[in-house]
């Protein structure tokens, strides 16, 4: 089968854990060990999220007042750069010698004209103060909210339209290679009225950029890991149940949280879709019950209705 | 023809030009339009170093107090992601759109035994006092040397043994695709004493490494772009010539400096004796002429001997 997993944020980065270079190598290495356990007679695509090192870099580029503050496309670049390298020598380590890999820089093609970049909502980088806050926006044009009693960017998450460089990346999966690719859902990028490719500085959506890449690739399987073990309905309440399998419609009756499980559910349904396949849900550890479709909340239309766990 | 081009520090950043995100695009725009002469009818595999920005990664996260500062190999990939992208994105701009690439993170195998280890030489990252020297040497056991009044770290520079990933590599190459790998020579890999591979504290000098890469792919010919149209003797005397050819024997009379025209010798001769074909150091706007033979300093043992231009 070919399998294309989504690492979330919080297989390399516990909640509330402190974004150092130890802590992100640790569960870079716990999560490569269950990702290998994948690898037997499969096709792996890996891609994985950069929402909090995309915000180190932004912190660290911005302490540093040698030079102005990198826009937030390279800044991006920068955290897949260094995400993609604890990935990939970790899964060296974690899969038989006999596998190859490769890691491979993903641009992501936005509309200039997505609704979003009229309504940036994504918070990045520092924290500043009101006088800052409104320096900062005039001289960068940025656009700043509020955050607790302080201001910071905002930034918007447009939705991605097409994954760049497919051909060598479908080369590479076609011959059996393993691919660690589009990382931070890849870097936003758009063309401009020339027709030039420019960076956009915006955040993308890891899980619809993967569910995209999915379908472009011709996955069999797409699965979205994080911490928890799939879609809940009455999450955190006493009767909390969940989802093990839906259709993609059955399961729009059910209200997700945004900037959690709904874009999760949403890039699942999307694959399940355009795809006609499988797109699963699930915490990290559990991939082999995944794969064996004994695990996680299933989204598909190949059987209709809802089951519960 | 499959031509490996090694993009010099000073074709993204010109000497004496302030490390920000702007200089480095417009820098890498112009390269990319001179790479992209040598598009039509040849293979290209693009590498490039990243000292001033692996640089700037360090003086970055070293400002940031808020995690500790990240180890040299992470901040190397950190500062791949970033130039990989520029080149990638500006590349796409001046090639034909038929054009395909992809840009690959790539580990350089180093031996933990390199006598480089044993004596540290290149400086990186923040300067300090003399107390904050003694300070964080003993904390970090990171080598300190004198740099003017203050102290920097100093990291080893060992050679390069293999590169990582070949395969994946030469796949995407035998297919037509541009390449562009091995950035900053690779982030150097070491296999442990439990055999796992782990990231080394160090840097790889770009010329060595992709020499030791154009003669793992294959290459016809390796490209060693620089800022000057040559080798010369008697640099900046009145009585300066370029060589405009030599043998890996010839050449070796030449006394060139370290650090500078040195390694880049060094890695034409590594490159012609290892493939029996010609390595080129020459300014990358000849790009066309060095492909025609009639620019830079060839190095070669298809002829024996010293030709000056």
């Amino acid at each position: 089968m070919r399998i294309v997993i989504a690492l979330g944020g919080n297989a390399l980065l516990r909640r509330g854990e402190a974004l150092s270079s130890e802590n992100q190598r640790q569960n870079t290495r716990e999560a490569c060990r269950q990702i290998a356990k994948a690898y037997e007679g499969n096709q792996l695509i890996i891609t994985h999220g950069n929402g909090p090192q995309v915000g180190l870099m932004a912190l660290q580029s911005n302490a540093y007042k040698g030079v102005p503050m990198y826009p937030l496309d390279v800044l991006g670049a920068e955290s897949v750069g260094m995400i993609g390298y604890m990935i990939q020598q970790e899964l060296v380590n974690a899969v038989p010698k006999s596998a190859s890999l490769a890691t491979i820089l993903t641009q992501t093609e936005v509309d200039p004209k997505d609704p979003a970049f009229q309504r940036p909502t994504k918070p990045v980088g520092p924290v500043y103060t009101k006088e800052e806050a409104d320096q900062v926006a005039a001289e960068k044009g940025w656009a700043m909210a509020p955050d607790n009693d302080r201001y910071r960017r905002v930034v918007a998450s447009p939705l991605p339209k097409r994954i760049f460089g497919l051909k060598p990346l479908q080369n590479l999966i076609d011959h059996g290679y393993i691919v660690i690719c589009a990382g931070g859902g890849g870097i936003p990028t758009y063309y401009d009225e020339q027709g030039m490719l420019c960076g956009a500085e915006a955040v993308i959506d890891k899980d619809l950029a993967t569910a995209l890449l999915a379908v472009s690739v011709d996955a069999d399987l797409l699965v979205i890991a994080t911490d928890v073990d799939g879609a809940y309905i009455d999450w955190g309440k006493p009767g909390q149940k969940r989802i093990a399998q839906a259709d993609t419609e059955a399961i729009t009756q059910f209200g997700f949280a945004q900037g959690s499980m709904g874009p999760k559910v949403q890039a699942a349904i999307n694959f399940a879709k355009a795809s006609g396949k499988v797109a699963v849900i699930g915490a990290l550890q559990d991939i082999e019950q995944i794969i064996a479709g004994r695990a996680g909340t299933r989204i598909t239309d190949q059987v209709k209705g809802v089951v519960y766990a």
